[in-house]
């Protein structure tokens, strides 16, 4: 260490000591840094360390849960419905790596930026990396990168954010999210906004768990309401993060006023909560065209003109009875431009009883999303011709997924494919086992046997009660010498005779495979 | 800061200062931990940083690649046919977080450990965590940490090694593994085992992309050769990583002797080099265990014994044309006990063209495993009662990919589900489009429009063909009154009338959903 560097560290020493403030940021960083370089010498009487033979604590990360068999079984059917409906709409799918560059995740996701884990560097490396903390970022990365002009895409996969768990809610670390986009220029104005609705619709109504409502806003009408009530340009982002909390926290709540949590005046915090504790459809369209202090925005007539045709597609399609244009929707992240949207789940009347007695209620929101025309821009350093203006909606299945599972009686979850189980009664026969199942495996008949040398043929058949495999394959040496088998119903528990010739044939005709 | 925090810093930074090294391992941590907890204050005439707006790199992290939808289709086909064969087997599914306690995937891997990526520790965190290296590991932590006694899972997920990438073979940073393992005690010895390379053949059979190999070992036989030798016990492990290098590196390379490499003396290695050379099968087994050197071993012999078992599961199921039990195959990782087996694709003939013309062979190991009945007792801390052994195979599908999009024909590859494309030929008709396009989505029938306000049929039409969808509806003012559309085959270009009314069960039919 040079006598420059001591003579810093003395000085930066010195200054923390009194009141452990007087050093700042920069000097913070250089003692670090100076730290980290010193090899330390090992105390006096101290020996190099052994492995300490600790106990392993088995447990998963923080937030992070394990997917049995059960799980993933009522996980997959959730999955396959969800993606029948985007195949339905004809999307294409895509995958991105668990990992972006750090500076692409950067400025996305306003306050909560901070939740984002970030992957540790090591020597040597000139990488900073972070895991995804949505899907929508790295799709508008994939867009943006690949030059792609349009595209309708879907993705399944987990996103990772460092916040608070919270696991009788479904709140996580790491979670799936199933995103739907439409990217592409010169569309047909809200036809494809309102398609992400319809599929939301779709999606819930396959399901056949709960009641949803969906509430509707455009980022340009709430712009437009700030700015007609006279808010200040740079207060806009803290007026909307105060709609966004409307339905916790009451805009006008006693010695609580909305002007002295944001910086609002009075006068103007007013005028804005009486816009938005306004809720309807296109009567509140016209509503508010025709209001004087609105009619004159600019940026609100053209989020309420396609406010307006966004409703008429809705209506063709039948589904307004789900559906309101809200002005207390806001959502959170800062990439969105036009029409926002929120799915939100309502309680059934099991849930209210539920509720009543204390456990948590399965309501809330479960699929959001909206127009994001700038965000592939905003990549390609510019909102020229490479821009790519989207729309969206991503489902949390978390939630759905408790739902789901709350339907399903635990019986009737099959984890397994499994038809054909092959057993006997006799010992030593494993290997006339294993020649059955090969003939079965072969033709694509999902069998299995007991990996036991010499199972019990009574623990056999109980096995295959409670796993629901409805056939079983019964032999003994006699069975053997005569050439056949015995096929037995698991529920009926008839059996009939069949030559091993046709075992295949036979089961493939009960199977109809 | 207390006085007394004060007094040691002072006392510390005092001893650091002289040379640098006065400072012992606690003190150091003692010290970075203070510095942490230092709030610092800003520098005199210090501004808030604003964010410089330098332009934004768009790439992936390094060694990772984005999977489009041609890229997506083919590898949900691959994924598929993989899943369908597990499933023909019983198998059941379970999922893991992506990530891991750093301390679980502690010395398992050998020298690989180094490639394991780890997760930045912030501020407050006390939990160290790792991206899962493999999905052997993550599944002994479920069975270890859930007091599972038997289980018969596969896994399909990604794991992330800090390899140095080669993108062209296929060496990626984040990959795909499918993985099946079975667990349990007092299974009928090598049954299960030689389950895991029927499961193996049966996917490359079922993916019909190239011929493959299998080679078998057993890690016992392995020791046993190497103790028989009078190879050192602290010398086995350095042994067998020879053994794995000798498909690129003869045993005895000319002045490069294994003796040299790895501290054997001359007549041991050269002992070891006589045994590691063979191959064959059953007869193979035979001449070892009547060898008069290893016969007199223990675990030679043990492992020699269940080889032959082994091999009769193989023969009873006609695969040993597929299979050698090669001596030469050692395996890597440190958690096998028993058998083990590797998975080679072997070139075709266009391979070796491709390989004369000096463009890569795809050929190589495309699946791994064996018996690691260690691994879920390291894990309780004992290989007591609740130890559970297991045996599993994984595939590494990156090499599969590529040999099977190599098949086909770009093409053919369809990446959407759509069957019907909805069309007309005049202006302002959307919500007509829209309309019918509810009436088929309701349905469930795969279909689309365009999103332009108003497309050009023949563009339409012209989508139709290079996207492979089969059937277009078509209409106009003229339809709409009617009542009808015009159902067009986009191949055969065969226009008929339907009725609007009847359009749905007729596409039914056409399309037997």
């Amino acid at each position: 260490m040079s006598a420059a560097d001591q003579e810093r560290i003395m000085q930066l020493v010195k200054r923390i000591l009194p009141d452990g403030q007087g050093i700042n940021k920069d000097e913070l960083e250089y003692l670090t840094e100076k730290l980290k370089n010193i090899t330390p010498s090992p105390s006096e009487g101290e020996k190099p360390k052994k492995a300490k033979k600790s106990k392993l604590v088995l447990k998963n990360a923080k937030g992070t849960i394990d997917q049995g068999p059960a799980e993933m079984a009522i996980r997959e059917e959730l999955f396959d419905k969800i993606k029948a409906v985007f195949k339905t709409h004809g999307a294409e799918t895509i995958d991105t790596p668990v990992f972006e560059l750090t500076d692409i995740l950067t400025n996305k996701y306003g306050e909560d930026s901070k939740l984002i884990y970030n992957v540790a560097k090591p020597e040597g490396s000139d990488e900073s990396l972070s895991l995804r903390y949505d899907l929508t970022v790295p799709f508008a990365r994939f867009v943006a990168q690949n030059k792609i002009q349009s595209i309708k895409r879907y993705h399944i996969a987990k996103v990772y954010r460092r916040d608070q768990p919270y696991m009788t809610k479904g709140r996580y670390r790491e979670f799936y999210q199933c995103d739907f986009d439409i990217a592409g220029s010169n569309y047909a104005p809200m036809f494809p906004d309102a398609e992400c609705v319809k599929i939301a619709t779709e999606i819930i109504d396959s399901l056949d768990i709960a009641n949803s409502r969906i509430k509707l806003n455009d980022r340009r009408i709430l712009d437009g309401i700030f700015s007609a009530c006279g808010c200040p340009d740079n207060l806009f982002r803290a007026a909307c993060a105060e709609v966004d909390k409307l339905d916790k926290l009451p805009w006008t709540a006693p010695e609580n006023e909305v002007s002295v949590r944001c910086g609002l005046s009075e006068e103007c915090a007013d005028k804005i909560g009486r816009f938005v504790q306004k809720s309807g459809a296109q009567e509140l369209v016209k509503e508010l065209l025709a209001d004087p202090v609105l009619s004159a925005n600019k940026s609100a007539t053209e989020g309420l003109k396609e406010m307006s045709v966004f409703l008429e597609y809705l209506e063709a399609w039948n589904i307004m009875d789900k559906v309101s244009f809200d002005l207390s929707l806001a959502r959170g992240l800062d990439y969105y431009t036009g029409v926002i949207y929120e799915i939100v789940m309502t309680p059934s009347e099991q849930d209210i009883k539920n509720a009543e007695a204390g456990t948590t209620v399965g309501v809330g929101s479960v699929a959001a999303g909206g127009r994001y025309d700038g965000l592939v821009g905003s990549l390609v350093g510019g909102k020229g011709k490479s821009n790519v203006p989207c729309v969206g909606i991503s489902f949390g299945v978390e939630r759905l997924y408790t739902l789901l599972k709350r339907k399903k009686e635990a019986s009737s979850i099959r984890t397994t494919a499994t038809q054909v189980f092959v057993m006997s009664g006799q010992k030593n026969m494993l290997k006339h086992r294993a020649a059955i199942l090969n003939d079965l495996w072969e033709a694509g008949i999902p069998a299995e046997t007991s990996y036991k040398p010499n199972p019990k043929l009574l623990n056999d058949l109980q096995s295959c009660e409670s796993r629901n495999i409805p056939w079983g394959i019964v032999f003994g040496e006699r069975e053997i010498e005569e050439g056949i088998v015995l096929l037995r119903s698991i529920i009926s528990r008839d059996e009939e005779k069949v030559t091993r010739s046709d075992l295949v044939k036979v089961l493939k005709e009960k199977l109809a495979v």
